[in-house]
């Protein structure tokens, strides 16, 4: 089963989130100038935003393992944590509760995990610092669609409308 | 097999995190009064600090997944993130790339997650909001102490000096 929050590993079981080390060389590169996450700051590449400001974009994964998975990136190109400064961390840190709050609203869930990789032995498959917010909900790690695929089947059109409930709550 | 990260759950397989369900009754009290971060604030009860400002208090956890995990809370008591301020949450952001340095420097490691779990669906056990930081080493999750107890079995000594060796590098 692939992990669409470690695509490197393919041997988790369902219904955990793992943090085993990965052998697969990671296919992003750690070049800023191939980053995906800085083509979707500059607009290159699509994303459905939930959030702005000058410091910090969130938008929903592309590969959620739950409905409302989002990511909330600085807008500057940093690979880690451990490389960015301080007051881009605070501002990530400022908009966490605004944007955590606006995405357990907007898919109806109360409970949520915030992970943050750094490094591949940690999961890291992009290397621009990216902290995920994981809306849980009672059964759905139960799903059929987890344990087939680790990650949600959404179509175009539900994504949207969770991008659109989101927005709405914040 | 316990978790020590998530205690209400003990069929999470080794080697990874388990984001799963527990149907067990937290044994923490969400009533500031029975807090134990709090107790932990107020030196009520020990813990091998490894950094601490006027806002945040960061420690080695008492049940590590691995060598150096910790935990850094804010000193003001809130339950969750979607519950505490954009201010407090950013003197949190503020801090974790010093003291995400010092952990992994501390303990020879390179790469680390940051976890931080809300509400019980999520794992979070003591209902005081914290980040969890984990090194991540090449070949410890394989370890025996991992598959039998799920967190390493480290001496007192071992633990402050992993302690002693972290704050050396803030």
């Amino acid at each position: 089963m692939r992990n669409p929050l470690f695509p490197g590993s393919d041997s988790s079981p369902p219904r955990v989130l793992s943090l085993t080390t990965s052998t697969t060389e990671s296919k992003y590169s750690e070049d800023p100038k191939d980053c995906v996450f800085c083509k979707i700051i500059s607009g290159e590449l699509p994303c459905i935003k939930i959030f702005e400001n000058e410091h910090v974009l969130a938008f929903l994964d592309a590969a959620p393992i739950s409905r409302g998975h989002s990511l909330v990136i600085p807008k500057t190109h940093v690979t880690k944590l451990t490389l960015a400064s301080s007051s881009l961390v605070a501002e990530i840190g400022a908009v966490l509760p605004k944007v955590t709050n606006a995405v357990i609203k907007g898919v109806n869930a109360t409970d949520f995990n915030v992970l943050q990789n750094n490094g591949q032995l940690a999961g890291q498959v992009v290397f621009h610092l990216h902290f995920h917010i994981i809306p849980r909900f009672k059964n759905e790690d139960q799903s059929a669609d987890r344990k087939v695929k680790g990650r949600l089947r959404l179509s175009k059109e539900e994504t949207e409308g969770i991008g659109s409930n989101i927005r709405a709550k914040l």
